[in-house]
């Protein structure tokens, strides 16, 4: 192996570990010594590497960054689709990916972390981007704004991410997919919502999967080895898709 | 003063003192010691009080759970009302109050605080409970479920909790009315969004203040100390409130 090649393999493992132990411990518990043990790496080669814990909280906020471009890429869809779409991915990857769901946390907590890139208005400003889009192709109900429709959308999905650390149930395909059904109605007048799948399309292409590097630590949130609180924040199986049969229920 | 009047106002000003640090310093990070030193009392007084941190933490959440029972009380208003105005009150209360949002923080990380009380389920079956009712009462529009209405709102609240966190705005009056008069029309249907105030009913007698029992630690969201995030957290004056003007435009 290429020494460059297995450098990248070291870091992209201790930013996978690190994100596992902020995301299990917290930025502040988490120790370097138990984030350099579990990617299985020295800790010479962690400072090596990272110059301090706040590069590795860095780190990680870059790399659930990179994950966010990928949910919320162009699609072959109509834009409101695409929000719908964009928004299941981005719970079910923060259900299963402990990058996406530490970034998240570090970049929401600017006081404690450190860091600079700010995830949520990332998304946030792509989600009005695509919201704007629908009502400037006349595909917004008359009588709503868009903002406001891209205000509802962004307080739910950071609700769900919420609410999932504690009852992991929101994180589920289910709870999204009727909200959409719920809302759908007003958003784009009733004569439109059969256009819509509230589930999220079942033939778009789920975001390439962040590959591993390592087979040390996967990418699935980790299984908790506290054993604390079973079930909570672990990865489960996908449930399949309601499908479009939810949209349609939601004619009215 | 009576040594049991003394004691009560000892214990109190060590719960807002825990409540303020934990708040802005995380559980694990805040130290007893500048817990009893900020609250004005020795380090003796406050293990006579409490004999460990996630003592400390109970408390916490059992004084923000009494706030949320004044909070979530029973109005003279129909049930959907009531469910707006208590919306209104725990997202202001959640901005200048640190007892409630540690508490809320504290609660929904059962795996870090080891605190037994959940908050949010308590507001989310109480939301539950009065939706339902409206829905007995034959005041929701007819194609909408209970479960999905009470759902969106319990989700809506957590998302600006958690979004308020980075951005106090959220926190503000007027995104979680517009919310309001956004789904009103879906909720209860376009003949009767008359009836409902979006911003919360303005005569609606705000809940009692918590009794602050000594002057040295003051209820509302801590100061912040360390400069590091200015206005972040910080309580603000509530803006006025934009009455039922807002409703009003709401109605297609």
């Amino acid at each position: 192996m290429a020494k460059q090649e297995r450098a990248i393999r070291t870091r992209n493992a201790l930013v996978e570990s690190a994100a596992a132990l902020f995301d299990r411990d917290g930025f502040e518990v988490a120790s370097l010594a138990t984030i350099s043990a579990r990617a299985g790496v020295s800790s010479g080669a962690l400072h090596f590497h990272f110059p301090s814990k706040a590069a590795l909280a860095d780190a990680v906020v870059a790399a659930a960054g990179e994950r966010l471009v990928r949910i919320t890429r162009e699609r072959e869809a109509l834009p409101l689709q695409t929000v719908i779409d964009a928004s299941h991915e981005l719970v079910q990857c923060l259900r299963s990916d402990a990058v996406l769901r530490a970034g998240f946390d570090l970049s929401a907590a600017p006081e404690r972390a450190r860091t600079a890139r700010d995830l949520r208005r990332q998304w946030r400003e792509w989600v009005e981007s695509l919201v704007l889009r629908s009502e400037q192709a006349g595909l917004l109900a008359p009588d709503v704004a868009a903002r406001d429709v891209a205000a509802a959308v962004v307080a739910v999905a950071a609700g769900h991410e919420a609410l999932g650390h504690q009852d992991p149930s929101w994180l589920e395909r289910a709870p999204l997919t009727r909200f959409w059904a719920f809302v759908l109605p007003r958003v784009v007048g009733a004569a439109r919502v059969g256009l819509f799948v509230a589930s999220g399309d079942p033939e778009a292409e789920p975001a390439p999967a962040p590959v591993a590097e390592t087979g040390a630590v996967p990418g699935t949130g980790a299984a908790p080895e506290t054993g604390a609180v079973p079930g909570a924040r672990t990865a489960t199986a996908p449930e399949p898709a309601p499908g479009p049969g939810v949209a349609a229920e939601a004619r009215p």
